[in-house]
């Protein structure tokens, strides 16, 4: 190991709830780290973040914050990811960007490492970790696609509300304890900070994340619809989508119906495929109870997969029920395999 | 007033959630009682129950409670209505059955007054209640499918856990204060009283709701795909549904899509003929983040919609998100409003 290479690594939004657990995966999988800069707005300055045995004070971000960094872990929002990544890129960094800044951009390679790593290489300093709800969808469909021709996706998402950051976790927390106390629930954040109106999410379902778009879709259904299609680069391929904010901490799960290119399947083939997949569980056995839950499937890296049933009317049909930590293969888990892939093949 | 007709009306399972709902049902209707009898398990006779100004004692159900009885509004399991429905018949009552036990009997109506009120005339004694996620379903696509011609209908639920009992909503307040309180959560009822395995609830999604069947559906999908065909009276309908209880107490909520004979239709006359229907209120202005959520529903007895989105790729396809108050609408409202249709039409 004493020969391995190391790399100046740099966590943008170190603070917040992706940053955390963007420091928790660096650690588990023993990142080739030379030295760690965390980076924040000027509200999180100063806060201190433990890294394996060091404390580490977290620095505002600057242009010059990036000098000499070679890879850049964004996960500070939009606006922030477009300010600094441009920047991070003229020092030399290579940036991989958890926001929807530069997802659908054309030289911005949008990557699970399942299902696409290959687009790495294409990369020009910056590649987008696509959305939550995309990456756990996409890890199971694709190899269904691969094998038996994806044609359409109809997706209902349950999703929990660290998906809003730390400030969502504390208001369900805050509205919960009220509730039971038999007070009256106060909602300033959820379904979306800037917008109008907040609603309460304790006991509550919110069919809104994000903002609404002209068609009546909010963005993150269009980010589910448009992302799919880029990564499984399928622009023919019907993707719909309904997401819905649910009072649980983490884990998204989804409601999935896929058609296929291929008639007269079986379950079980669809779940021999799916048990063979990386980063796939296939955790299916009704006889037994056996499906996945998003608190079962949180702290765990994998995607896991379970209710699969052939429709009852379409022969090329298939309804599944898809469950990952939204903080890890959704988000942090997944841009550290992707900074593993740029070491590993040495796409820097 | 004075001449109008009155009736002998027993509550079977008067003191479980839906009974305690149909009492009130039949007090804020002002339903047209003569004698009102209040019926249950040995276990819970005894226990003393209000109805206007009035206290009423529950007796414990044996065949000859139902002498005299005009209606007899059952909601105590399955294994009550089949040892005591037939028993009520037979002395004459009309039986208004809120369980499962008998809604695909070919002889036994399933009714959703604004849908086919005129099947309950065809009853022989038993008229069906449908399932609560099927009701409020139904109540939304009728209008769609009475214009448009519904071909296909693919739902995916969201399933307050009041549906399960009133030990349920206690299971899920319990959990949800130790979960706060930072102590291990207990599950002892959830997803399935008599399954073998149990499942915390309190900030979780549990993909089963009743036990499974052979062909990997749960019993409630079946349900759903069944009732659906059933009630719209129309078995070449397409119907798939994945059910999913979640952690709040009242009101389910559902997305659905569907595909209509008709092509090039837009949002505004979806929502023309919804906002038109009988008992379904529209609730759908993205532009003003307006949208039904099942706290908002709760205690309403309305089918609130919203959401409603044309596929992006289907010309004849529509999404929508349907919620109603799963104990009211879905269960002793319904109830109620048969036993309306029945007095209204003399058609005990």
């Amino acid at each position: 190991m004493s020969n391995q290479k190391t790399y100046h690594v740099a966590v943008v939004g170190a603070t917040g709830a992706v940053g955390q657990k963007m420091l928790e995966t660096l650690e588990i999988k023993n990142f080739p780290i030379k030295k760690l800069k965390l980076l924040s707005s000027s509200r999180s300055a100063g806060t201190k973040l433990k890294y394996k045995d060091d404390i580490y004070t977290v620095e505002e971000a600057t242009p010059e914050s990036f000098e000499g960094v070679d890879i850049a872990l964004f996960s500070a929002g939009g606006s922030v990811s477009k300010r600094f990544a441009p920047e991070a890129v003229k020092r030399g960094a290579v940036v991989i960007d958890n926001t929807s800044a530069f997802r659908m951009d054309e030289d911005v390679p949008l990557v699970v490492p399942e299902v696409n790593e290959e687009d790495i290489q294409l990369h020009k300093g910056i590649i987008a970790n696509p959305n939550c709800s995309t990456i756990q969808m996409v890890a199971a469909l694709k190899p269904l696609d691969k094998k038996y021709d994806l044609k359409r996706v109809i997706v209902s998402t349950y999703q929990a509300v660290s998906g809003a950051g730390t400030e969502a976790v504390n208001e369900l927390k805050d509205q919960a304890q009220a509730f039971l106390a038999g007070e009256d629930l106060t909602a300033n954040l959820l379904p979306v900070k800037g917008e109008p109106n907040h609603y309460p999410i304790a006991f509550n379902a919110l069919p809104q994340i994000d903002v609404f778009q002209e068609n009546g879709y909010t963005y993150e259904e269009m980010k589910m619809i448009n992302e799919t299609k880029k990564i499984l680069h399928k622009n023919s391929l019907n993707v719909a989508a309904t997401c819905v904010r649910l009072p649980f901490f983490t884990s998204h799960a989804e409601s999935v119906y896929v058609e296929l290119g291929k008639s007269d399947l079986s379950v079980s083939v669809i779940q021999e495929e799916l048990a063979k997949a990386n980063g796939v569980t296939l955790k299916d056995d009704p006889t037994q109870q056996v499906y996945p839950t998003p608190l079962d499937a949180a702290g765990l890296p994998d995607v896991f997969v379970g209710r699969i049933r052939k429709d009852l009317d379409h022969d090329n049909g298939f309804h599944l029920w898809i469950v990952s930590d939204n903080l890890l293969k959704g988000a942090a888990w997944n841009s550290v395999q992707i900074a593993e892939s740029l070491v590993k093949h040495n796409w820097l």
